[in-house]
């Protein structure tokens, strides 16, 4: 199987590596000249052109900035696409997806969209997430060499999921990392190392992930029972961390916006009930 | 050793079930009746008041409401107390701590102050954190004995330490819960059901676990280095999902929050930091 890499970006970049250090045959173009050296040095073959770099290859895969990007290449040389596999790891929202598929479909080109949930140092190692949507056919007849990358999840032939899970995922990250700052921040500011405080940190989101499990069965069920710690309990819990913080000058932005999501959750009547409610409130916007 | 447990609330019956299951001698008290007849059939020893209850024990285990109900209960018995180790599990904050410390110290009582970092149900088990400070003797004498309760660790000699783990802690925990509750309305407004996005969201928090080891050093050093992932690029990258979102009708509170954080973070200057840098804004109040 030949595989052609466009965008030689840090992330192009690392997927081709990822794959050469496989000895796949790969073929690799940028849009800028100088970026396909050290691949070239590896084993890569590079193209001059887009449609060289299509021409030479069973799979496409796609990683540069934007789908404007993504387009402004591949159109040009759609003809050529015909019967090939495209496999774009560009980031970008679900309904650029959606819309990249209907055009590859309408040209006979097997479509995969797909996130990468790693960074380029992780490329290439099997505890980093590939996430696919679209074409199941695709997935499963390329999945050997998308393994190649990473490890390839497919979560469905709606093209726009792997888009809408990777940018919820990216929402739990900048939560999850912004709450572990403040904290961070808050027992900073009593001479608490920040190497001191995060391996406690991150053992207790370890219990915290089991408290996300039993909450996404109830989600589902649309019933919270509050037989662990309702929001009333964490409502009066949260005061500790909002004084805590001020007390020593530390941002309560975040804190207090979580307050009055927990808030919104009791007025709707959710206070007896678990964390798991506060989707609940979640679903339709504040004011609503 | 006998010990004794004030407070038998789900919390202070947990506590004082953990003890009886491993054979240590136990006298148990609370405020109303009725609440110590299970713990009595388990082979507790109920106390009538607060003084038989302390003068029955080497070690008092305190776990009742809040820090005025600690007092309530304890200073009528101050006198009995002298002499023995008074370990304090009612939730309060690090200035609370630092009083109750004061105040046991002027009295001849070894103290400790803790936090429970798990729910009732986690009681007894060797995965779920004690978090202790205060007194360093105290806590070697006793570690057997709180060994029982979960795994205890000690935070150092200032009180107030484990109340502002707690508090920085369950920050973590809402953060992200809310982050995850968030991201699963998104996808939820596709059908795509929590416990098909939970499993993948609770693998990426180990990704997510991995960054927060790197920033963490970056913290102490004070120095950002974006070479895994800039704030400009996070600030790009949240658009699509307050887009997704917003197309979703999902509430964009937490991502508008996360990204008016990320651009003052920008604003001062961190553009091209790792988003670790984000610290140095939560540092001081937004509007300083
Ligand atoms: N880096 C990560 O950690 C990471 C993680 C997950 C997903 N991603 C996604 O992967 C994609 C690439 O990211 P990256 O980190 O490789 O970015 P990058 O280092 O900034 O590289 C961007 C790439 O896109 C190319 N490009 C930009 N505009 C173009 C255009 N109009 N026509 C053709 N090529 C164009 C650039 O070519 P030139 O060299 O000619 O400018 C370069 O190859 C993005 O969608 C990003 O969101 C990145
Ligand atoms: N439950 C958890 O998941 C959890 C987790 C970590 C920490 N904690 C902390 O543990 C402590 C107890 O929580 P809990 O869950 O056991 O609460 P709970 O079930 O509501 O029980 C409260 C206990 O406090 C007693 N109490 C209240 N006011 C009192 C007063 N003025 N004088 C004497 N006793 C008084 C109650 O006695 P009566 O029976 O007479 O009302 C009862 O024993 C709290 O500080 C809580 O924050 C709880």
């Amino acid at each position: 199987m030949r595989v052609t890499v466009l965008g030689l970006g840090s992330m192009g970049s690392a997927l081709a590596g990822a794959l050469l250090d496989k000895g796949v045959e790969t073929t690799v173009w940028n849009r800028s000249a100088g970026r396909a050296a050290p691949l070239v040095a590896r084993g890569a073959r590079e193209a001059a052109t887009p449609l060289e770099a299509v021409e030479a290859a069973d799979v496409v895969i796609a990683c540069v900035l934007d789908y404007d990007a993504v387009r402004g290449v591949l159109e040009p040389v759609t003809g050529s696409l015909e019967g090939r596999h495209l496999v774009n790891l560009t980031s970008g929202s679900p309904e650029q997806a959606r819309e990249m598929d209907a055009w590859a479909r309408s040209h006979g080109i097997g479509y995969l969209d797909g996130a990468i949930m790693t960074t380029p140092p992780g490329v290439g190692s099997q505890d980093m997430m590939f996430l696919y949507s679209g074409s199941e056919e695709v997935f499963q007849a390329r999945r050997e060499v998308l393994s190649v990358l990473g490890d390839p999840l497919h979560l469905g032939e709606d093209p726009g999921v792997a888009s809408l899970y990777d940018a919820a995922l990216l929402g739990l990250m900048w939560a999850t990392m912004t709450g572990w700052l403040h904290g961070t921040a808050v027992v900073g500011a009593d001479k608490v190392e920040a190497t001191a405080y995060t391996p406690i940190a991150l053992r207790w989101l370890g219990a915290v992930a089991h408290f996300i499990t039993t909450y996404a069965a109830q989600v589902d069920e649309g019933r919270y029972p509050g037989d662990d710690a309702t929001v009333d309990v964490q409502i009066a819990a949260i005061e500790h961390l909002i004084h805590a913080a001020h007390e020593r000058g530390v941002d309560n932005s975040l804190p207090e916006l979580l307050r009055s999501t927990m808030l919104r959750a009791r007025a709707a009547g959710h206070g007896s009930d678990s964390y798991g409610s506060i989707i609940e409130v979640l679903r339709r916007p504040a004011g609503n």
